[in-house]
């Protein structure tokens, strides 16, 4: 692992760092806060366009996070030096969109492995680093898709759970079917298996009895056409899932609305961690 | 005002605006938080190659302002669009890098009007904007610079006072001789005028009674070279100006420095302005 840059903060340590990722074949940038006394590990999931930085710098969950000892960790939201023709043309796809799941097609399968990097590279790195095992999940917009998709994808890995904004049932946005066409092909039961409305349906019980915790801002301009909460919020009542989904009037889609309830959410997986 | 952006954050309301300066004869940009009740206005400068949106994303004091009821005024650090030849050329000097004062050498004298802009511009707008009257300032390394001296050749404007890691004796340091040189000439009395430590030595009786705040990192790397905040502890001694100067092992130049402290800064303001 190579320091890119370290900073004192809220008396922990915020680290930027980089290393050589056998499951993507390229550098792979990521953040880290320890905080004074750390006791869990709390990985957040950013969007798209988003990287390391993004979280770390705007959502304001260093204070807290400190207080109740947890140790966060922000990975880049996808590969980057590939250069896979066309990586770059959309903002939606690609570089900065990988959307924590394996590719499948040609030309993205041999570095978009966002799943198997986070699931069994960086997370169990960061894990040996710190010390520390019971880990939560959480993430926003296409990073609350990955928060919900691999939490139910990878049972007993994740000990908690939430998400802002998620993209709650991708095979039904445009930018879920965009990534999936792209990314998975065709193939519709590829699909279902990378959205977390279906994997929630297809529960025989709940699988996180403690609860799942999703904020959603009502003034959020992607809501009615990518994001569909309530697609989600149905299928966890169908299986029994707990679920607390707040509704949240005049808040948008942006880090504001993120650090206005960050409190909350790092509360909710310290409840549950340690 | 031209509204350029808005955002619901802790209960209240980030704005990002836009107005045609007279004292600057050109468009200015600034950010605008309102908390839920607000009750007073609080201004921050900010340092060298910082905007209007860097505290704003950067220091997390939306959380602390909305429960202390603090309205926070965060101005841009420059003139932008003047096309002063040259005026890009340094990082420290012309656009990004004003100082919070009235140049009085050509080609800068024109549009380079901080301080005028400031103080009978800006501040009187928000004031009157949100019927807010009772005002602190603070600031950080540049900014921090501006809100001492701002605070002191103006008596009576200001009811509180703080900043982070602020350039404190100008006219020892290579940022301030340059910045002095450039927007003042070559007449050292001008300079002390905006040196905050001789301004402070000049005072006959303690110009805040209830107290100054300063933080410094002591990882900080323009400490030694560039900031001297003990020429300011000496000159506050000298006058019996109640100052604390904390200094914190560890903590750098940053916002995550910034971000560490600020509820502090929000507190020390909130005691004496409500």
């Amino acid at each position: 692992m190579n320091l890119l840059s370290e900073h004192r903060a809220f008396g922990g340590t915020q680290r930027f760092l980089q290393h050589d990722s056998a499951e993507i074949g390229l550098p792979m940038r990521f953040a880290l806060y320890v905080p004074p006394a750390p006791k869990a590990l709390l990985v957040f999931l950013a969007g798209l366009t988003c990287t390391e930085e993004t979280f770390t710098i705007k959502a304001g969950a260093q204070r807290q996070a400190a207080e109740l000892g947890l140790a966060l960790l922000m990975p880049d939201t996808s590969p980057r030096g590939a250069n896979v023709p066309g990586e770059a043309d959309s903002w939606d796809f690609g570089v900065g969109a990988g959307f924590y799941l394996d590719a499948t097609q040609a030309p993205w399968a041999k570095h978009w492995r966002m799943q198997s990097y986070l699931l069994d590279e960086l997370i169990p790195l960061v894990q040996r680093e710190t010390g520390l095992t019971r880990t939560g999940l959480f993430g926003h917009s296409m990073g609350g898709h990955g928060a919900l998709t691999l939490a139910l994808r990878h049972p007993g890995r994740f000990q908690s759970l939430s998400a802002f904004a998620p993209i709650a049932a991708p095979m039904h946005c445009p930018w879920g079917r965009k990534a999936f066409a792209g990314y998975l092909g065709e193939d519709r039961a590829a699909w279902a298996a990378h959205d977390a409305s279906e994997l929630m349906r297809l529960q025989r019980s709940a699988p996180y009895p403690g609860g799942i915790l999703i904020d959603q801002g009502l003034a959020d301009k992607f809501l009615a056409e990518q994001l569909h909460p309530e697609a989600f919020e149905a299928a966890c009542a169908a299986v029994a899932q707990p679920l607390t989904l707040r509704r949240h009037a005049g808040y948008d889609h942006g880090y504001y609305f993120i650090a206005s309830f960050i409190d909350d959410h790092l509360r909710h997986h310290a409840e549950r961690l340690i």
